[in-house]
């Protein structure tokens, strides 16, 4: 069995939804020596989060973004930890609910997504810049 | 270290939360050949999810469906994106909530749930049709 | 590769989140034998979870616990399941949003969180009792 492993500097993206499943196929090109395995990837952030969602409607992405900020309002009085702005507490529950890791089976050299699967970097705060990412394979 | 991956295509289930664990136990009779290891089940679709929760009573699966369906509303006018019905944007919210797979390790050819843990496919479509999970397992 | 699992019984906390990840790299000190790899936390429990968050200011924590009970009431009268009291189902669900397991990689022998990352064990019943993890670690 093999394993190995990347850091993936993400560019600082706008507040919102990401899909960056190709930047993260481009980063760890063994992938394609794996036939049987896993990948898993790890974002090393509090404030912002990784999932695993539709990849096809730009819609869809826009409205996790109006969910999310509906579900986990911003100007809740109740907030202790305040010190960094009004999206700082949403962004650490943001990334709780949507965790901070993705793992996807690979299969003869690919990730085994769905059809409309992909891979988000859901990104909480309003300037959260570059995020840092670490990519884990192994199999056989 | 061994590694074994495997497809299974589950039956349409109805709405709302499933228990699967036979299920996949069944589909990976390699667990028992597995001391020391790890099992993933990764669910291939964008509007199901997997999760590990109360094995026993059926009503925590039935208050598991009324409450999602208050947390995320089938009627919210601010979403974009609904061609597919009313159903549609709520389950991939629902989904990224829940999440894509679920990991359980493997301790002397058993899986390590808890007494009271089970896994749970979480069916969030009206008519989502036949489930394609990919289990994969590994270890010594 | 090599695989190592331990198991882990944590002391009874109160109900809350709670930052544990000293807890596992003791009980876990193989870590440092392992140049690439990962590790997951599993809990066996449905009434307690597993996250990945901020390990620095003590009003974080204060505040998940704030935030998960406004948006998991403890007195929905919807509930069927509610015989071992109002804190029961909620723990259930919320558990469910969070998650019943972590996975961090371990670079060179460490654990490859974040600068602000912790891991929380996050309780959801007023008299949770003692919970059980189980560590698991592979690489080379």
């Amino acid at each position: 069995m093999k394993i190995y492993q990347q850091s993936l500097q993400l560019k600082a993206r706008t507040r919102g939804f990401h899909i960056i499943t190709s930047e993260i196929v481009y980063a760890m090109p063994q992938i394609t020596e794996i036939k049987t395995g896993m990948l898993q990837v790890f974002i090393q952030h509090t404030s912002a989060s990784l999932t695993i969602n539709e990849n096809a409607d730009p819609t869809v992405r826009k409205d996790f973004e109006m969910f999310f900020n509906q579900n986990v309002p911003e100007d809740d009085p109740g907030y202790l930890h305040n010190d960094e702005g009004s999206d700082d507490m949403p962004a650490h529950l943001k990334a709780a609910m949507l965790g901070s890791s993705v793992m996807v089976p690979i299969r003869n050299g690919r990730l085994g997504l769905g059809t409309w699967q992909g891979v988000y970097l859901c990104e909480h705060r309003n300037y959260g810049g570059s995020r840092s990412l670490i990519i884990t394979i192994w199999g056989e």
